[in-house]
This record gives C-alpha cells, structure tokens and sequence, in this order.
C-alpha cells in the first residue's frame, strides 16, 4: 500500500472504500482512455497482482436500488398519472420536502423505522437522513409553518436500508405517494375519504379485485389490555401482529411468547380475536365482547369504526371494506382508524381460497405527530394513505410481460426524411418549421441517410407518420405524407404541410 | 452528561448530534404531548440549565434545502411542463436513476464537484454518494447497459454541498432537467438541436431576451497551448476562466497568477482572448488566428463551430448565438462544444447595457465520459443540455410577487354544500357520484356547516362552482347549481347534475 502521504483527500476516500468493501466483491474503476485515474490505479496497484493489465471492473448501482428504464418509466408515469389525478379530484394540493431532514427531526418518530434509516456522513455541518416516508416531513412541514390545517398530496422518493427483495418488488430507494388531511374536523368524514380515494385508485388501475382491511389502533390496544399484555409491551406486540400477513399466527404467537417475552396464555387470548374480520356485524359482536365492552379505547374505536362504515356505505364501497382485528399496521405514530388494501387474486381451481398478493396502499389516523414537533405541543389531527407504487408497478409489468403487450417509448409524432442525398439542410429546415408549430417530430442525425434506415426507426419507434422530402417534391413545390402502418403516401403543397399533419394528428 | 451504558443506541446517535452541533444554535427536541420523547430527555438534561422546563426548540430543514409550498409547487410544475413538453417534441425517452451511486461511479468524474459530494455514512454496506448531476448516473446507465445510443431526458434532484445563495435561489438541493444525446452521429447535427431545444424552452417560458454562449472546449485548450499555459495546469486554469462570469478578468487574472502559479504575460495573452465574443465573422477572424490557426485542437473546434452556426441559421435561431472565448465551463467531462445561457435584462435608461442575470441552461459535448466507465474502453459520444429549473423557478416568482398574480393550488371544479343542518349523508353520496364521474369535488368535513362557511371556501380556493341541496331541493327532486363569481344559480333535475356540470365545465 503506497503511503497515505502521497495520496490526495480523493485518494484517501477511495482507499476507504477499498478497505471496507467485502473482499470477494472487487469493485475498482479501471484505466480509462485518456482519463485522469491515476490516482484511483495508484490505490489500486497495491490490490493487484503484478501481471494484471486491467483490474476487475463491476459497474453497478447501489444495493436494493434500480434504474427506470424508458420501458418502465412510460409504466410508472401511467400508475403516476392515475393516482396524481384522484389526489386533484379530491382538492389536494402539492407539496415537496427535502430528502433529506435533520436527523433529530425523523428519530423518535417510528421506532420501527429508526434502525432502516440512511444516515448521510457528517461533513461538518448537520447530521441528515434520508427521509424514510413522506409522512413525518409533511408533519415537520405543518408544525414549522404553523399550519392548522391541508389536505396536499406528495410523490417522491424515500429510502430504507431494508433486505432488498427484488423479486417481489421491494426495494431500498422507492416511490410514494400520499394524501393526507390534516385539521380539526367531524369524525370519521375526512376518514372514509381516504379510503375513497384507495378504491378509485386501485379501481383505476384496474389491478383485478381488492380488499381494504380496517382496523384501529385503540381498538388494538384495548384488545391488548383485555388480552393481559403488560402496557410497556404494546408496541412490541404490536410489531409482532404486523407480521401476520407474511407470517402464519403460529410463528407469530412463537416470536411474541419467546421473542418478546409475552405469558402463552396472553398470546391465545390474541389469538382468538385476531382470526375475527367481517363487516358491521362484528363490529356489533364486538361492541358486545364482555371483555372490550369494558375498555375505553375498544369501545371509542369500535364506535368510530361504525361510524366509518355508515359513510362507506353512503360512498357506496362498504362491500370492499373488511374490519379486521388481525391488522396492526408496524408504525407508531397512528392513533385512530389504520387500514390496508391487499389485491385478491382468485387462483384458476373452483372453490379455492383467495390469495393475498401484498398490500398496494394503507395508511391511518396520526392524531399525534404533527404536536409532537410543535414546542407548544399544538395538535393538528391527520389522516392519510400511501399508494404503494413499486408494489403496484410490479404487478402492472409482470403483466404486460405476460401479455407481450409493447409500449412506446418516446412520443414523436413524425419523421423526417429524405431519400436522396445532400438534404439534409432541407431536413433541418422543415423540422425546425414543425418543432415551433409544436409538432413532436425526429430525423437520423445523418447526413446523408438510407431511405431504409429512415423507415426502419420509424416502424422501430412505432412513429405515425413520415414526410418526406426528395428531389422530385422539391421541384414541385410538394412533400410527400406517408403513413408508417398502411405505407399510403400523399403528396401536399409544402406551404400546407403543417395545417395537414396536425389535421391528421387530431384525428387519430 | 449520563453514562453512556444507560443509553439506548437512539440516544447515543441523539448525543453524538448534540457534540457535533455548533453551540451557539441548539436545536433540541422537547417533550411532547404524550410523545416518547423520554430518550432525547435523558440526552439532553444535561445541557439544559436546571430551572429550565423546555428545552430551546429549533424546527427547520436542511441547510440550503427548503420546502416547496402548494404555491410554489403549481409555479414550479408549469415549468417543468413546459421543459418536459420540449424534450418529448424532440424524441426523448425518459430515464430515471437511483438518488445515490457507489461513490466511486461519481468520484474522477469531475474534481471541480468532488469536494461537493455529500456521502452517506457507511453504515456497513457500500460507501455511497448523492449524485450531483444527471449526467455522470446517465453515462454509468449507457455504460452498464452496453447501450451505444439514445435520446434520453431525465427530470430530478442533485445534490450539491456547495455555499448555499438563499437570496439568488441557489440552494444544495435542485431539480435538474436533462436532455442529452449519446451516439455516434455526423458532427454538430444533435450538438445544433440541444441549442435549438435551449431556444424552445427559454422562448417558451417567457422569461425575456437571451442569449446562448458557444465555445469549443478545444478551443479552450488550443488557447492556453498557444498562450503558453503548461498542459498540467490546462484544468485548473479552465477552472478559474469559469468564473469570468461572477468576476471581474482582473479578478480572475488574480487567480490564474497568484494562486494557480501562472506566468503573468500568459496569463495576459488569455486575457487578449476572453475579450472576444460575436458570430460567424470571429469563427472567421479566429481561424485566420496566427496562433490559434497552428493548434491543431483549435483548428478542429473552430471548424467544427463554424458547422454548428450553419445548422443554427437553417434552424432560425442563430441570432440567439454568441461565439464566446471566455466561455469555459468547469465540469472537466466536457470534450467538444461548450454552451451557457443568460438572460438579458435591459435596464430602464436608453442606451445602458444589457445586464446578465446569470446562467438559465447549460451543456456541451462529452465524448468521453462512458468510456470511462466501461471496463473495456467503448466509446459513446454524447452531447446535451441542463435546464437550470431553479434560477428559472426564482425568477418566475420573482415575476409574480411584483405582479400581484395569484394563483390556485388546488384543481377543485365544484364545491358540493348544504344551507341547512343534517345534510352530510346527502352530501357524501351526492360527492361520490361526482367523484365517480370523474368531476374534481370538496366539500368541508363537517356534519353541520355554516353556508357562509362553504362559500367562503370556494372563494378562497377560486372554486368556480357550487352544488347546494337543502329541504326545498331534496322535496322536488332538483339540485342548485350556483356559479361563485357570477352568484347566480340554477335549479336543475337531480339526475342531470352530472351532465349539466360536465357540460359547463367542458364549456369553461
């Protein structure tokens, strides 16, 4: 190893990585074409055995992250456009928040979150994380500006140091999108709203059938407290029940008995009520449970939950709802109504159960965030939802790879070309003339292009239509029109050349 | 300070934020309204006087970072409308790419950005940094892709550690709008259409007359060969001509001298040069150069411009263009034509100067950036553009403070109210049959509200129209459709509320 003196800060940092990266990894930047890597090689020469010419090279992006393809992202700005759309048919309005906050800003927050989140370095300023949900920067943002009520809407990245699993769609940088109202107002109204908006957006994207579990977080505690769960270990419990969608309740009772340390016979009591959904009937048996009955909480979220559903069935989708006592949801900062939308995918055999392929959106009642940033303690009462974009993205590729349904990437509209050679000055004039008409339009950066390989792109890119400028057009003062799929080609008055693609354009 | 054992691995990352923090900003969290705040308590009692009962409270994001409002928010996507609409005209896909990299994808890249990287903390993985740019993570794409051409655009934030300018809307959080072309192509045919794309935006935002600076990077540097500059210090003298634009040629002469060691009559022979600016008639007069015509580098980039003005004129917009030799650009990627654009400001007074307003977009030729990263060396040309959204953004509101505009943060078409009380069931179901019909609705989340309360609404969120149902509607079957800056209203047919709203929106 070449002695840090003679290395600058850049190589210093470098070294760093090459020291702490798992040794059967290599991951080093190679000589490059007249490129100044000089100092990484000089790190490097001490990693290399002699006879390497070239070290390993592996170009990668970081752990549990992707990139967008131009395929993918046409997918993603569809699902985008939808749910953006009903965020505005309900009045939200905008918002945007920095990805990183203050670190003190985002602990303390999410006890689950904490341990996921990305810290950035300290450089010598503040300590920042990455935001790890946009619902703690949106209560950030309403106590800094002592805002006492919004309804706003965000799409944005956040990020957790999650095991990626890229096979189901989950990944450490991903995309949400939420809408929250946060305000003083009648119970329940701003509630059912939000669970609107999960079956308008689930319904829009037309990702097959859908459930919305309900539950509430009071009703959860009050469960618990009947249940026998000493108070101290109700966030714990709480964690552990979260699990039930991927685990069996057997593995669940085995984490909260062994693992958290909960009496067995506490755990069955939970057991017996956590294997309860249904409709407004069990919320009437369970208003009648002689053990809830007894527990306020239980009894204030048992008799929201009723008032919510009379509003669901005025919103006409009760039938998608189902109350159920199995669902915990793992954040801390929820205080009332919490709910999940899970797509139901019926298999192919008569009779089978359904089979719950993940939760697409969820969400809930955080009364108390929002105080919890205020130095005063000020309370602003917040209810919202998160779509889960990556989760919906995935579902909604899978399926055009299955169906070899093909989308197109850019959006141009024509191509120009030329057949002959020494036109390309023509070219260039004509499609500066149909870019400031407006006209989305592309030719080969050629200058003396084949006819074919003008055609080719077009049929390539699924571009419309083709002028064509030649010789013979520009004697006649014409240019020649062709249709890409049915290949009919119309000779125009040059003079009309844009009136007529967008007479064409408007039409299709 | 408590012992170290007694705290959790929360507070010791709370401590250690505590020890690093200047002292004269505490910026402390304090006890909340239920919140579980006793950790951070723990931390901070010891820095607290003891008759304190609070903790001095700091709420703020970021230094250099900010939140956009709802406000700011329909300002900024206008904008980003506009610049999005023009890379499509022109055939861009879209690409999206992680908001990090494996720092040692950004590192060598450019030593002018380097030391305004922010890291993130190794926290047992890879050693990563935030991009800050959309150029390098677009090269890293081609590269590890094996892609050897496209026509991409890509849209989002950077990262920058730079000193943060809150007054000029320079901040180390901004939105970047890309468009580049990467490919083997005849020379200056795409080089011509990111500067015709440049003009379609700024002539598209309205933002007043500008200007677009062009040099040639081998101009840059057959300059300094022939001014006798030696080539190790090529970069760094780049670096410091860069800043002709912020400061003064005595002040960077300054620089070039005193800090980078350059002989002082080299420096003066660049001095003769940068004072040169104009069309195709320089192009001229500098290729007749005595010096610069002997340069082999210069001769190529001055041929290559003179290309470039001819395309610009075929495009219409050559008097947009100006041949600038002080024109440097630090990003040290650059290998071919270079490009900045200024707005110009004419000041009131006849006769006075045009003013420059700093830089609005910016680019140029990177022929070597992807070999740089690719293990074996292949080239891919590219040449391409950034949008400077956030000077454009300042600007823009800048506009609209001045005039007054104001402008609405929500899309909300009607309003849904009741005059009376105990109306909220017809309320919801009347809103959900808008809302199902696609029709952007609100309606205040309260059982009983007062009308004047509902009107209000609406005009504070300039909703053009109101739906109104009370005992006199609901006993004939009719609904009132009230306009809310005309006031006038109309009793419709219950069942043709839909149709009627949908013709007068699509009307308006």
């Amino acid at each position: 190893m070449p002695p840090l003196g003679l290395l600058r800060r850049k190589a210093v940092a470098a070294l760093l990585s090459q020291l702490v990266r798992p040794p059967r990894a290599p991951c080093v930047r190679g000589r490059t074409a007249g490129g100044p890597s000089q100092v990484a090689e000089a790190v490097l020469t001490s990693q290399l055995k002699p006879h390497e010419e070239k070290p390993n090279f592996i170009i990668k992006v970081p752990k549990g992250t992707r990139d967008l393809s131009p395929q993918q992202m046409v997918v993603r700005e569809k699902i985008l456009d939808t749910v953006v759309s009903c965020f505005k048919r309900h009045g939200a309005e905008g918002l945007d928040t920095p990805a990183f906050e203050l670190k003190e800003m985002l602990t303390e927050k999410s006890e689950e979150n904490f341990g996921l989140m990305y810290d950035l370095m300290n450089q010598g300023g503040e300590l920042l994380s990455l935001r790890y949900d946009l619902t703690v920067p949106f209560a950030r943002y309403l106590a800094m500006n002592k805002l006492k009520k919004m309804k706003r809407y965000q799409v944005g990245k956040v990020w957790r140091r999650e095991s990626p699993s890229v096979a189901q769609g989950r990944y450490r940088e991903f995309c949400q999108c939420d809408f929250d109202i946060a305000g003083q107002f009648d119970p329940m109204i701003p509630d059912a709203e939000c669970l609107k908006i999960i079956c308008e957006i689930l319904s829009g994207l037309q990702l097959g059938d859908f459930l919305i579990k309900v539950n509430d977080r009071r009703i959860v505690d009050g469960m618990f407290a009947v249940c026998g769960v000493p108070e101290s270990k109700f966030r714990a419990i709480c964690a552990s029940m979260d699990k039930l969608d991927k685990m069996s309740w057997k593995d669940v009772r085995h984490e909260m008995v062994v693992t958290k340390g909960l009496a067995p016979e506490v755990a069955d009591r939970i057991g017996d009520y956590v294997q309860c959904r249904g409709g407004l009937s069990l919320l009437e048996e369970m208003s009648q449970d002689p053990q809830l009955s007894q527990n306020k909480q239980a009894v204030e979220g048992l008799r929201d939950l009723k008032l919510l559903f009379e509003y669901l069935t005025l919103f006409g989708i009760a039938e998608k709802i189902s109350f159920d006592l199995s669902l915990a949801r793992g954040l801390d900062y929820y205080t009332g109504v919490i709910y999940e939308a899970v797509l139901l995918k019926t298999t192919a055999q008569d009779g089978e159960e359904c089979l719950n392929v993940g939760s697409v959106a969820a969400g809930g009642r955080y009364d108390d965030l929002v105080a919890s940033f205020d130095p005063k303690g000020y309370k602003v009462p917040c209810v919202g939802l998160s779509i889960g974009v990556e989760r919906i993205f995935y579902i909604v590729e899978q399926k055009m790879k299955t169906s070899g349904e093909k989308v197109r990437t850019s959006e141009t509209q024509v191509f120009v070309a030329a057949p002959q050679k020494n036109f390309l000055q023509e070219r260039l004039k004509l499609i500066a003339e149909l870019w400031d008409a407006g006209i989305k339009a592309e030719m080969l950066y050629k200058e003396n292009p084949k006819l074919l390989a003008q055609l080719h792109y077009c049929e390539n890119m699924g571009i419309p239509l083709v002028v064509i400028i030649g010789e013979q057009e520009q004697k006649e003062g014409t240019i020649k029109l062709r249709s890409v799929v049915s290949r009919e080609e119309e000779a125009i008055k040059r003079e009309n050349l844009v009136a007529e693609i967008q007479k064409r354009l408007s039409l299709s």
